[in-house]
């Protein structure tokens, strides 16, 4: 099968936990984002061009399908590309974690936009900075510290089962995500959860997202994106 | 099979969602929330007495397994209790439109809770009123238009084929939500939106959901909730 991942191009966004997914899935996919009509290409969908319109990139094609929501492409690529266990609890559970990964990506991007998606980071600075403290105090930790304890429980080496699921992909992408936003912070508390650190490392170290991450097709984090560094936020 | 909700008692919040799937379809279950020890029996799993443990409430008890996150908890519901079509194809767009209904839940809760959901209400008063004119104007519309484009598209009576689904219980609550909490924009709203103004008719005409909300169980909408009725916002 041959997908087609629509995303804004540019940044990494949500469609990265996409990426990670289709690339150690060994998947043969076309990036629309990499094509030069991409933002055209995607808004053609969005607009109604499908029977079953999503709300947001990403979106993946696949065959006559168009899948949206990250959590959901995933349930579907972990079934496709055998990246979640087969058993219906382990699906469940393994989504379960993915949809938790979700909740914090949603509460990481919130900090640079805590009155909405509609207005500038430039005009809500001073809302920033005090959502980025409660941020960096409250819920990171509670984040971080639950993934710990999943993997603890698991046993050390993932959050489900002995081989890496889509859930590990996402996780570990958060974790180099937080490292560029809010480097102390996340050191300081890698420090202190060895198997969340030994996670990040054991899926950068796979073959494949090795060579992904390596390639110009991986792009840099950068302020347009999710996970945004302003020093200013005191990090 | 019998199931065990838990949630914090005094609030429908997100697992209101999960009670309308399991009073729709007909499940015999228990309501923690209504027992008196509720909040000790539910911290007993957030601290970790279950092998995989939920970040969160609710969480559903179905036989040994224990299951979180709303919308997972749905997808596991909507294929126990016919409330979802039975291929895959439609299994997974109906998810998807349950994710995007949880993704405007956020964005409904997060109007009074723009720095957080650490600090009270109280405290984040003027960045609430900013973050309540950008949802109605911007984002409320958004999504309204969305589903009611997605009705339309299926032949005007449900989100999904001809029967309902999870996500149609879920939708009409948010609706029936939305005009708690901003009455005079969510009437304005849907007297241009026909066809959600009918799908929330028909889901609370069910006779079911009907006797439910009815029922001393059904609790009143109430400002420590996720829809909150707040003048002062504008509205």
């Amino acid at each position: 099968m041959k997908y087609e991942l629509y995303y804004w191009p540019g940044i990494q966004g949500r469609g990265e936990f996409v990426r990670l997914a289709l690339e150690e899935g060994g998947a043969e996919y076309r990036d629309v984002a990499l094509e030069p009509d991409a933002v055209k290409r995607i808004r053609e969908y969005l607009e109604g061009a499908a029977p079953r319109p999503p709300f947001a990139p990403p979106y993946l094609k696949a065959g006559r399908r168009l899948i949206g929501q990250t959590s959901n492409i995933l349930l579907f690529l972990g079934e496709e590309l055998r990246l979640a266990p087969r058993d219906d609890a382990g699906r469940l559970w393994t989504h379960q974690l993915q949809l938790t990964v979700a909740d914090f990506v949603d509460e990481i991007h919130d900090v640079h936009h805590p009155l909405g998606p509609t207005l500038y980071y430039e005009d809500q600075k001073p809302e920033s900075k005090r959502r980025a403290s409660e941020f960096v105090s409250q819920r990171m930790p509670k984040y971080l510290g639950y993934f710990e304890n999943v993997i603890e429980r698991n046993g050390g080496g993932a959050l489900v089962g002995r081989r890496l699921t889509y859930a590990d992909l996402s996780l570990a992408q958060v974790l180099a995500g937080l490292r560029y936003a809010f480097p102390k912070s996340t050191a300081n508390a890698l420090r202190r959860r060895p198997r969340l650190a030994a996670l990040e490392d054991r899926v950068f170290a796979r073959p494949r997202v090795k060579r992904y991450v390596a390639s110009p097709r991986r792009l840099a984090f950068n302020n347009d994106d999710v996970f945004r560094r302003y020093p200013e936020l005191g990090d």
